[in-house]
């Protein structure tokens, strides 16, 4: 099968201008299929307070109530969104900017309300259709943009995590594709030493993961990040890599310097 | 060739709830391939005050400066684009919400500065290539549901006019459609008499134009719609129809009750 890309870049990168042009770049320089997934930004949370939009907390969790879905299908789907794909077609690439409502490419359904009403919060339910549509973008010469949005398919927009989305599609297209996960946080790759940057990990398969584990060797906030990786990796994808936005390209060679996860 | 139709809607539709729930579910009926570019509506103009981005006039033109763009990138590209494309979703349409800066689907130059500086407003320039992008995602059967925003290809996003945006698709995809490109207004069609909602003219021919024009017959504001639509059919566009929103679907058919131009 050929190769794909999906690469997550977080808000952080997004936020800073310099950083960002310099890892759309990059994706310029990427060889072959890609799709990228973007977060959202700390522009979301300006213009909603511009707008008298409250950020409402339950127990630590954001709620997205129906000014704050708006608030984001506008900045992450049309700023934030159409930002990058402009960006990218300045430099050649063949960008083009979605939500999970445009082609129904990530259906999803509102979370269910137990303890906690999240609000407009959608859980991905890709189905095979939503990888043909994607597909076939790909196969027409784009590179999709996405935005951590979806849809219940009734008509209403729903906020999403951009980590969950990345995994979602990576899942999906792996029936087509042979995947390589990628996610770009602040960090070189997963640290031995959280405190050396020089400590990556370079490589965890779940023999070494277990061991770590056991050895209680890893930061507790990386446990999640790997824990979803395997998953995606259970359900079809090839690898997943986490690694830092500047080492992009290297990243995606089979000399990798973040940590490989397969 | 197979049959295309090119739709456009304006903001008035658009504001209306209902209005824009019935016009989509005519939408959903058009039987074929189709296109459908959305006006802006009020609310960019309500959300601007609410974050204190002043509406900018010079002789009675709107400026679009860098407050301005971002703001219609936002309301045009994201909000409203994207409420389309869901209420799509839901009634079983493939929509896929774009801007012109998506696949490269309409380039545009920024308007060069004359007397007037407008801002970032973009003249179009289509080119094959945009046609083909189109051409593909048509072909995939989905429904491309596009903002009036353009881009410059060197990062920069551009407003331009809906009704422009229509006849230039119209134009481009009339290379490998027979397109009859139908603009939504609040009239039945081109009235003989403005006071007479009967008054409907169904064909008009270079020939009917000119004798109307010649007896003085046809409301002034008319006729920047009647010529756009000429030029239209001069550069490839089978047939114009300017109609009722309403009427969408008998529009769609051999016996069109709206102002059939060609």
């Amino acid at each position: 099968m050929e190769k794909l890309f999906v690469i997550k870049i977080g808000g952080n990168v997004i936020d800073n201008e310099a950083k960002l042009e310099a890892f759309l770049q990059s994706v310029a320089e990427v060889p072959g299929k890609k799709i990228l997934i973007h977060g959202g930004g700390k522009i979301a949370t300006r213009i909603g307070e511009q707008l008298g939009i409250q950020s409402n907390y339950v127990n630590g969790r954001r709620i997205t109530d129906a000014a704050t879905i708006d608030l984001v299908t506008m900045v992450y789907g049309g700023l934030v969104n159409k930002k990058i794909t402009a960006a990218l077609q300045a430099i050649g690439v063949n960008a083009i900017g979605l939500t999970g409502a445009d082609a129904n490419i990530i259906p999803a359904v509102k979370r269910p309300v137990k303890e906690i009403d999240y609000g407009f919060v959608g859980d991905v339910q890709m189905n095979a259709k939503s990888a043909v549509q994607l597909g076939w973008l790909l196969q027409g010469g784009m590179i999709p943009v996405v935005a951590p949005l979806t849809h219940d398919g009734k008509g209403q927009m729903l906020n999403t995590n951009a980590d969950t989305i990345a995994s979602s599609l990576a899942v999906a297209l792996s029936a087509h594709y042979d995947v390589r996960l990628i996610y770009c946080f602040e960090k070189k790759g997963v640290l031995e030493d959280v405190n050396n940057d020089d400590s990556v990990i370079r490589l965890i398969t779940k023999e070494v993961y277990a061991q770590l584990k056991a050895a209680n060797r890893l930061f507790d906030g990386i446990l999640p990040k790997i824990d979803n990786a395997f998953a995606a990796i259970d359900q079809g994808v090839k690898e997943v890599l986490i690694g830092e936005a500047g080492d992009l390209i290297q990243n995606t060679t089979d000399t990798t310097v973040g940590t490989l996860i397969r």
